[in-house]
């Protein structure tokens, strides 16, 4: 079953086999360890970040498997040696997985994600986990700046935000883009294959080249209206836009769904392109614009008469942050004795703190966060804080728990979003730059010096 | 054999289907059109740019096919009617592909491909060649950079980077970065299923998790040595960086192949840990430096005395450029009559030159690149310009040519970026803020107005 397209296990580095061969030969690699997932800081300026591709990492755990192709790679180029081969051709991830549920705001030192297995086992994992959460939660944080800056979700009166970053970013990640949008709020995306995995609300309709491809304008809006119906969306801005919109109405008549503006002053042009297409009886008509939007676009349209905003670029390349620089990182294992020691390294800017940590969003009496406290070694009921308890289990002595793949976990997660943005403090959503939003407090553990 | 996992067809935006649907419809779609990449503009500073993706454009074509999964999906969505369906079942690309060669440099409106096929089939590619061509080519730019601030490519005498980005961007696109690192020449990377898919050289040894895992450091690096002889790279600085560096050496001995320093000031400390691995007598082992490099950081580290550069965050994301910005526009179309019209929109700050392109290299008499020339109608030879001719066919009548996809895609690709370069005036390799290196002359159809 385990064909070179289907197997995720090599979506990984190097040093993750080598690491797994050297603990196997010095009998280290049994020791039960903890990795956490988390990031040491926001990217600049910004007040919160987003957990997404939680579902993602979890439907690819089931296809990570050494496979005799992947085997077969690895001893032809001496990767590992016979019993690292070995160990790996019959590695199935028998751990437990705790997490943020996805959509989950996160902060600072945030523990979305704890990895508790034998050392070989969940050390495999780390690329393949960095790199989904990575990217997905870079692209949901700056997603979600958009859609608040769009009045919040449509299911709270926002104006709807639709993924179209396909073609700016790498073809896969256009289809982890489009999920991670889903999950902070956007209404649709179009892009196909995520619509198909995810069954995500695709939307689409017409670029330039399809205006160009007619001898006028008017054939090619003749011909889209003809194909789709008059509730179909024109694009107006290929050569003149008072008289594309002129035409769009003449030819699709009141019925006439959108138009789309994709160049030039948008704010200028939204009013008066309202003010035409009212003044020609098409009050219904929708204006929907596009042209490399992000969060500062958005909010300088919100005063225009817009209805729906088109975001690419910027989205996909997470709007200055293409990467939530998260870390995988040892926090926990056991000794020689099978006791559990925390651990942590001690590198110049690189420090990080040991010990797996419970995490808990403190929040205060009228429902504000007002705190992300993280507590090592003592209980969450001992901190003194209380709140919601932000980790939940994923996978279960290696079992995937139900509720957060596919479809069910993008629209869990895009619940999980909007619950856990509304409980963030208003200027949560101011987008000039500004320190996180609630701070986070490391407790030390019970008796620690 | 199309199955889910394998069909590249649905990795598209909806709109390049509805685009379809309607111009069958309206009869426009077997119009015989020609469609360009290329990128308006450079990002901000950047002196030249990298054509890649190429040989993944190419090796997805072949996948490129609507299988009964996909028309299941788009049937039960409603997304296209019957005829499209009927044209999607049978699509196989049947045109020609032009374009640059991959590791090509390019400038603003360099047409680094050209699709030429009838409206339907040629539009069905837009976003799938954007989707490559945009993250391929952003990460090659970049890394361009990298290999010429690190002296060149090794064979012309610099030091040798790794590309380890893998963590830090979606799972397949750190295959493809991979990839594009090696057409710009990076030496090695971390990432296993690149090197499998296009027998890339692969590198890793061991994280600070490996250190971490035992109780003291000395038996870490012990584990790592028996596992793979003293020729492994030891990482130094998950405690204290001069104690690791003489535990090192005297646990590997005078053949410590390497080792690796991956945080604090890396310039002040590669000089004194050259010193004292030179003090204990190993004059052979090697300084491996790696922790947020990109091209200002390695040129920062020229002088000091490191061996080679392991890079990752800010390759694949581009630094600073995650997006080549690169568009896929309808130039050239027949009208009724079968004519081939040149075409193009005007749309404020996106107008683009109409009519299909012809590039040459202009280069002077030392052997030096001094302009872009592209000339739509007008021969090549009538421009008055002299160099090389920039287009290479790629795809006839639908097969793909020898030679750019696979391992030896890459290689070639390689070569040719290593020539492409050595060609440039000097200042293209200067890291300050400048214009594109060479200036871009569009030569108009003779007659032309």
């Amino acid at each position: 079953m385990w064909g070179m397209a289907d197997s995720t296990a090599l979506l990984t580095d190097q040093y993750e086999l080598t690491m797994v061969q050297a603990a196997l030969r010095s009998g280290a690699a049994h020791r039960r360890c903890t990795f956490e997932v988390f990031s040491r800081k926001l990217p600049p300026g910004r007040r919160y970040g987003v957990v997404a591709g939680t579902g993602r990492v979890l439907e690819g755990l089931e296809q990570f498997r050494f496979g005799q192709a992947e085997l077969d790679f690895l001893e032809s180029r001496g990767i590992v040696d016979d019993a690292a081969l070995d160990f790996l051709a019959g590695y199935r991830f028998s751990g437990e997985i705790t997490g943020y549920a996805e959509g989950e705001v996160y902060l600072p030192g945030s523990p979305v994600l704890q990895v508790t297995a034998s050392f070989a086992e969940a050390c495999l994992l780390e690329t393949f986990v960095l790199s989904i959460m990575n990217h997905d939660s870079a692209v949901a944080s700056a997603g979600s700046r958009m859609v608040m800056a769009a009045g919040g979700p449509p299911e709270r009166g926002g104006r709807p935000c639709v993924e179209m970053g396909s073609r700016r970013t790498q073809e896969r990640s256009a289809t982890a883009s489009a999920r991670a949008a889903a999950v902070v709020g956007f209404a649709a995306t179009s892009n196909l294959e995520a619509a198909r995995t995810w069954g995500l609300p695709a939307l689409g309709t017409a670029a330039h080249a399809f205006t160009l491809l007619y001898d006028t304008e008017e054939e090619a809006f003749a011909a889209q209206v003809e194909a789709f119906g008059p509730g179909t969306t024109l694009l107006v801005d290929t050569y003149d836009v008072e008289a594309a919109v002129r035409k769009a109405v003449e030819i699709a008549g009141p019925e006439l769904g959108a138009v789309r503006l994709d160049s030039g002053d948008l704010v200028e042009q939204a009013f008066w392109v309202r003010k035409l297409l009212d003044s020609l009886g098409n009050k219904e008509t929708r204006i929907i614009v596009s042209s490399d939007l992000d969060e500062h676009a958005i909010a300088r349209l919100a005063a225009a008469p817009v209805d729906s905003y088109g975001v690419g670029t910027r989205l996909v390349t997470g709007s200055g942050a293409p990467t939530a620089s998260m870390v995988y990182k040892l926090v926990q294992r056991e000794d020689d004795s099978g006791t559990p020691v925390s651990v942590e390294k001690a590198a110049a800017g690189k420090a990080s703190a040991g010990g797996r940590k419970q995490a808990l969003r403190s929040v205060d009496d009228h429902g504000h966060a007002e705190a992300e406290v993280l507590a090592a070694g003592t209980p969450l009921a001992e901190t003194g804080y209380l709140g919601r308890q932000l980790q939940v289990p994923l996978v279960i002595e290696g079992e995937v728990q139900p509720g957060f793949t596919g479809a069910e976990g993008v629209e869990r997660a895009a619940q999980r979003h909007r619950d856990s943005t509304a409980e963030l403090p208003a200027e949560a959503h101011r987008l000039s730059e500004g320190d996180p939003v609630i701070p986070t407090v490391l407790v030390p553990a019970a008796g620690a010096p």
